[in-house]
């Protein structure tokens, strides 16, 4: 059965044409945005023609935050950066922020130095640490700097915050993403800076002193109402068992959201249109979700999993694709010894087709608040080859044509095996 | 040790700065062009600045073909079809070939045509499996159609072929890659079409016969003379065991060889770099070797085992990588089972960088010859992931730019840790 679904969608797949649509057609859908609408439909659209037993739109209430134009820094000497302001901050004002550039390369260096903080820009350059090969674990490491460091900085009076770009790339495009402020500090404006000029002014900083301009926009609108698009084929013997797979629907507004988190989307869609295609019918329920607002919220997973323990149901194993629509290695687990222990069984099943790695560990932002409401519901995330992702991660390359037809199609083919095993004998 | 390799090569590597010199200053590097010297000239300088303890160039005999200038293939209706000449295979004439085409889907509906070929143009629409999810099985399965096609066909009166590129591309482009003519049946020109145009023909010729004219010029120049760029650090204990590790110098004249196999050539010098840089003195003698003429001839591989023979050294182990510069993923072994064995104990060290899985078969086109003349060399091949391979395999996207640095470097880091462990402990 796995040897057919692979060959299904090794050749008859769809995933590619739909991600070409999404992102193509559609495009970046930032929660609350008229892509997000658009995104919505086509996946509701798509679940149908795809044959689900039936498509269910679950309405969430989403944040709505806007760029509000282009994000710009200008060096004193007269050079532009290219920069991109972070998801969720505040805009500069019209008149925008100039002030001289502190650079720091870490935290530690902020408390030392925090006594020339105050009425500077911020420039946190912390470098994206190369000697993990996991480039997770270096995105893990760095991810701080974009989430705390405003109001870390605002703390002691800066005035906004540049944070070099959480990637390996080769390029410049800077890599936006949510940043966190802390309510008792001035939420100040910050962006994130390309690889090349995060070097370039740090070397410019250590022979003089600078000042940059910033002009950003970034301001939330009102709360708009979004939807988890969820197609189900209901189980023929434990139609109250549920197996969940998905990935999330929303991207950030700068790129196409090809790999984060198209790639998951349209694997999973994928993943219902094989079974359809070869007659499985599976014993337990399966749900197919798109999730609304991964980005900037989580508001689609919080609500797929408050609905779930508001009508008691009983949810036995979820399963989310976002790192990327790359070459599928592993899948990460959180689960029960005991329920490890007999998924490892079908690892030498699952190997030939590329995740040859079962990890302890995994799952997914969507679907993580599933095992919070219930402690019993195994998780598990689909780990791909994490070189190339954070190269367009959260930046304007993240299109289209930087995924790969045939490994965004292994990606479904592992998922599937996986959801074909647990369908049938259970966890 | 192999996470000081590991951190060294993801900290400073060169890998990624040589192979730009490599593809953006030379470019293709056929053997017997201009290219080719250039090449050569440049391992020789890189060898001795990465610090080898002696650098050898060694003499060859290659072969010099040339491709003449443009292949062309026009329709009868007006269309160009996207052709590029098989590499070896024998022009048109300036007059070229027009003929009816007689689409074949195999060698088994060539055979029962037999008597349809004579006067035509026979197209293998042969199609590059999907269904392997190896795609190097792809190519094993597919290749036939380009080494044996033209003599197949023109052993029943074809007057010229049109071969479908091997790849799973979504592109138009191109793959070439050598012909073998057999002696009697006349040379017939040869050329490979690009996936689209191959659809595009098969379908219209359903539907009504077409005539299609080709120019090609292909022919041999002169033979000339190459090298094998031989770095060399002198074992320390046992300086007459000798370990090779290597990729071959030259490539297709139609793209710049990023992949196939610049790749394996600055892997190679970067294990070297890596390990001077450590200062770590090999017990055995290790020689890096950039081998002349693998892709039309393998005189170069050829060359290396016929003096090895004839001055008997002792060659206990030889790597090669020719798989093209993507995440490592696997070595496969051709070796004792007892050598085997001991290797297999070695997989958990190197297995956190990237080749976790460690296969009984694999070696590489240049060091093959080194087996058959010393049986008792052990051969290993490096074993990228391989689905993007023969997206760019011999067609004019095999360019710098389709090589990502850090996949490029962990290449180097698993052949390094994987020659160290060799180093260390013997076979």
């Amino acid at each position: 059965m796995i040897k057919r679904i692979s060959d299904e969608i090794l050749t008859n797949g769809k995933a590619y044409d739909n991600l070409r649509h999404l992102t193509k057609q559609i495009g970046g859908r930032l929660a609350g945005s008229p892509q997000m609408v658009l995104a919505e439909q086509w996946g509701e659209k798509l679940m149908k023609e795809s044959g689900a037993d039936k498509v269910i739109m679950q309405e969430c209430t989403v944040p709505h935050w806007v760029r509000g134009g282009q994000d710009k820094a200008k060096v004193s000497g007269g050079k532009n950066l290219d920069v991109v302001a972070l998801g969720n901050s505040m805009g500069s004002g019209k008149k925008g922020v100039a002030a001289p550039v502190l650079l720091v390369n870490s935290f530690d260096e902020l408390e030392k130095k925090k006594d020339e903080v105050k009425g500077k820009i911020v420039f946190y350059n912390y470098k994206f640490n190369p000697t993990f090969v996991q480039t997770f674990r270096s995105y893990g490491d760095a991810s701080q700097y974009r989430g705390n460091g405003p109001s870390r900085a605002s703390k002691y009076g800066a005035v906004a915050v540049i944070v070099r770009s959480m990637s390996h790339s080769v390029d410049n495009n800077p890599h936006t993403g949510a940043t966190r402020y802390v309510d008792s500090f001035p939420k100040i404006p910050a962006v994130a800076i390309g690889l090349r000029d995060a070097d370039w002014l740090a070397n410019e900083l250590q022979r003089s002193s600078l000042t940059v301009e910033l002009k950003t926009n970034g301001h939330f609108l009102d709360s708009a109402i979004g939807h988890n698009v969820i197609g189900e084929l209901t189980g023929s013997e434990f139609p109250n068992e549920i197996i969940t797979v998905g990935g999330h629907l929303d991207s950030w507004d700068n790129c196409e959201g090809a790999h984060d988190d198209g790639a998951g989307c349209v694997q999973t869609v994928e993943i219902l249109r094989a079974f359809k295609a070869l007659g499985y019918k599976p014993k337990r329920t399966i749900r197919f979700v798109l999730f609304a607002n991964e980005e900037n919220g989580l508001r689609g997973g919080n609500e797929y999993a408050e609905e779930a323990k508001a009508k008691n149901e009983k949810h036995i194993f979820a399963l989310e694709s976002d790192a990327g629509g790359f070459t599928p290695r592993a899948f990460g687990f959180t689960m029960s010894e005991e329920q490890f222990q007999k998924v490892l069984q079908w690892r030498s099943l699952i190997a030939p087709y590329g995740c040859s790695e079962f990890n302890r560990g995994g799952g997914g932002a969507d679907i993580g608040p599933l095992r919070r409401a219930f402690p019993t519901t195994a998780l598990a995330g689909l780990s791909p080859d994490s070189q190339r992702y954070f190269d367009i991660h959260h930046a304007r390359n993240d299109v289209f044509e930087n995924v790969n037809k045939r490994e965004l199609e292994l990606g479904a083919v592992n998922m599937a095996a996986l959801i074909y095993l647990i369908d049938k004998y259970g966890l």
